[in-house]
């Protein structure tokens, strides 16, 4: 990505926004914009966040050329002092965020953006993009891993993918949240993911027999010959050619059939057969792969009828999170400069839950200290002091006649300083170190009630009560409500 | 995407296949692959075929420079004389396909590449991927316009989409598909398509009120003032304001209240309210606008409730086609060169849908003389002969039984040659042709039993006797079957 001209990557009314804010002499107002999003695809309880190292990037790079500019004048829309504007502008503000590859939860702030206000329009739509997908992807892909009881699942999903970025980034994201290998070659070379891959029905039907095909397969790559069986039919033909192929050619040659894969029929059936035909033969360390419109759901049926698999290739269901293709993050002002002052600034509405959270706030999650275990996350005032080490009150927004208290538990800052006045102070991690914090997460700090499918345990997001106070009071102050 | 190197987004084993292809001495073997599809999206009766600007662009800048090569020879799984290869590699084969805006229909082969087995491979995944993104961004844009009675859809969808791309096609599809416009920039930029956007809600928060916000708009964008009036309230702030503001400022100064945005709340309710609002003072001109996680069963629901709107902006359920997110074009083996002459070639499975359409064929749309209307497509060998001056006997696959003509009929070829040994020679219409000639199919030559949402009539495939007859007697070779 960090080769791409990305700058008018960005809905038309940042820059009307904009311009119109530049002429306003608002273009030094500061405010606070949050990231957050509202509900979990697949009514999961959490979601993986990924994307950051691309908002990184893209704010590193983002400035207008010339071409930028000689395109925004032609549109005849724009101040020319505001085009002068433009050709000088990159990103001054401050920028805190979860680090990438955090569990997260609806409604708490996973990006927080301190800058002008046209710093913190024009950034918004790059920002919603890489965190929306690859965030749904990253989501999606750690189901699937959970499902399959941590055995291997592969991305086979570019060629159903919504285009190329679609392909590679979510291959990226799907690699963090837990898949082992894409079979997308230029998102293995960019991200340094283990590619995988072999053949297609075509290759076997381009030659005269199936035995010929895997033959000749074999001899190409005796140390890596995984060979699909599935074109005419796996246990009477595909499993016994590709058994003959071993014993003629790759165990002679000191070599192992390292693997099968199905890509049709009753997976459940077919692998436990298979398992048992290359058992009979020996051939026991030769790996079974399926494929075919896989996704959690089957995944978890197959492993629940004990299906002999050792891996799973999947597609479309991952590269688009079929069952659940939005991820709907938003970003909405929460704060606005008077006087030299950031003001809490709310959008009201009908209902509780599309409420904003006001102010400059910080976000912890709060763990049980005997069992290690995430118990909560809270959302306190910016410089509020928060002491574990006493029973600590907070609130829940939904019962907010409770009297509750964490009591031997700590706390983690979840945001992270990212862009200091528009400089980067974070070490960006590899993507290795954040795929390993998903993967620790999951297994060490997450309760099992939150990772079933069927109704997860709900993660409670609860409130300092002078952060309550303050968003009640805002709500009161409101004219219409 | 023409500046871009896409040399390497490709499934791997397009690569792994490719080298043995050629360590085998098949690199000239020529082969017949088709690009077709098994279900519509939404269950609808067809889908709008769009793409096949990205698929030539990719095919002639095909091409592995050094770079490629030598990450491809740091895996060191493939032949040097291979990689050689590679180095003056070029698409060399012919392509035929339907033109780009074509309404489709399962089974047909809208792609068709001869070429040698090599090149098949290597554009295999490009292929699908611009075919079955666009394709299914269009068909949902096309089903918004039907909804929507031919009111204006504009794509807001940027933020939801899947990757840069994703927006960037995605809009480019929309308008093919239908839309009128984009709020995505770079998409507006590079196909020229119309801009839409004017403010978020964060605007009018950043002004002390409602009404200083939207004055200011107004200086800014006078001829162009389109207001969003659902911050606070609708009927009790954001019209009012609307209004003064009008009254105020833009009509005094010779403009008008272009149009105002309403983004929650009960639209159907609003959108008559505000209209008649705006009448009373005399704003008949002012055009209401709506947003809100739109899709076709709630515009077609507004529309039934005699909604006063004239715009429908609509995100995340168009640029991802969230309904129904995945177009699943295939790429199939239909025939493979042998001793010099194209065998065809048949995949098989336990249910007839899921069998290739074997051979080197032709597809024709059927229309009948009386009313101009497409009543049925027809497949048939490439050479054979088609009159319809006579009774055409034609088959249906799922009743073979029965004896069938086309009468007072006339046929439409439906694929065209883009390349012919690597060379394009096919003039690229513009977008704007294909966007007329999707608006044409499906106004005159769609029956109206198509376009329906629920339970649509399902367009005919035929068969030409002698296709029938070559594809039964490939299954009747079939051992396992």
């Amino acid at each position: 990505m960090d080769k791409r001209k990305l700058s008018l990557v960005m809905d038309f009314y940042e820059l009307t926004m904009s311009n119109s804010y530049f002429l306003s002499q608002k273009e030094n107002q500061k405010a606070v914009f949050d990231v957050f999003y509202r509900n979990n695809p697949d009514n999961a309880s959490y979601a993986i966040y990924c994307g950051l190292e691309q908002i990184i990037e893209y704010i590193q790079n983002l400035h207008f050329d010339r071409e930028d500019i000689e395109y925004l004048a032609s549109l005849n829309i724009f101040d020319s002092k505001f085009l002068e504007y433009l050709t000088n502008f990159s990103f001054k503000g401050d920028l805190y965020s979860f680090k990438e590859g955090s569990i997260i939860y609806p409604n708490e702030p996973i990006i927080t953006v301190v800058a002008p206000l046209i710093d913190c329009q024009l950034i918004e739509t790059m920002l919603l993009i890489c965190f929306n997908h690859q965030s749904l992807i990253a989501s999606k892909a750690n189901r699937l891993v959970l499902a399959s009881k941590n055995r291997e699942i592969a991305d086979f999903g570019a060629r159903r993918s919504h285009g190329v970025d679609a392909a590679i980034y979510g291959a990226r994201a799907s690699y963090i949240g837990g898949a082992s290998a894409t079979a997308t070659l230029l998102a293995s070379k960019m991200f340094n993911i283990p590619y995988i891959g072999t053949m297609a029905h075509s290759y076997i039907m381009s030659f005269d027999s199936e035995y010929e095909a895997f033959l000749n397969y074999a001899k190409t790559y005796p140390d890596n010959c995984v060979l699909l069986i599935d074109t005419y039919d796996v246990i009477h033909s595909g499993i016994l050619n590709a058994i003959k192929v071993a014993k003629d050619y790759l165990i002679p040659h000191g070599y192992n059939l390292k693997g099968v894969r199905i890509d049709s029929g009753d997976l459940a059936y077919l692998s436990k057969k298979v398992r048992e035909i290359l058992n009979k033969h020996g051939l026991f360390k030769t790996r079974i792969t399926v494929s075919n419109a896989l996704d959690e759901i089957k995944i978890a049926s197959l492993i629940e009828q004990e299906a002999r698999i050792d891996s799973f290739g999947v597609g479309e269901n991952l590269i688009t999170s079929k069952s659940s293709p939005v991820f709907g993050g938003v970003y909405k002002l929460v704060a606005i400069e008077e006087n030299g002052k950031l003001k809490p600034s709310i959008k009201i509405s009908e209902t509780l839950e599309k409420i904003t959270n006001p102010g400059l706030k910080e976000v912890y999650r709060i763990y049980s200290k005997k069992d290690k275990r995430a118990i909560a996350d809270l959302i306190t005032l910016k410089d509020e002091e928060v002491n574990l080490d006493q029973p600590y009150r907070f609130i829940d927004e939904k019962k907010p006649w409770k009297t509750m208290y964490f009591e031997d538990c700590y706390h983690e800052k979840l945001q992270h300083q990212i862009f200091k006045q528009g400089e980067l102070v974070y070490s960006v991690p590899s993507i290795d170190e954040v795929k390993n914090y998903v993967r620790y997460q999951v297994n060490n700090l997450l309760w099992e009630e939150e990772k079933r499918f069927e109704l997860p345990h709900t993660h409670y997001l609860d409130y300092s009560p002078s952060f309550y106070d303050l968003k009640m009071s805002l709500i009161k102050q409101h004219k219409y409500f």
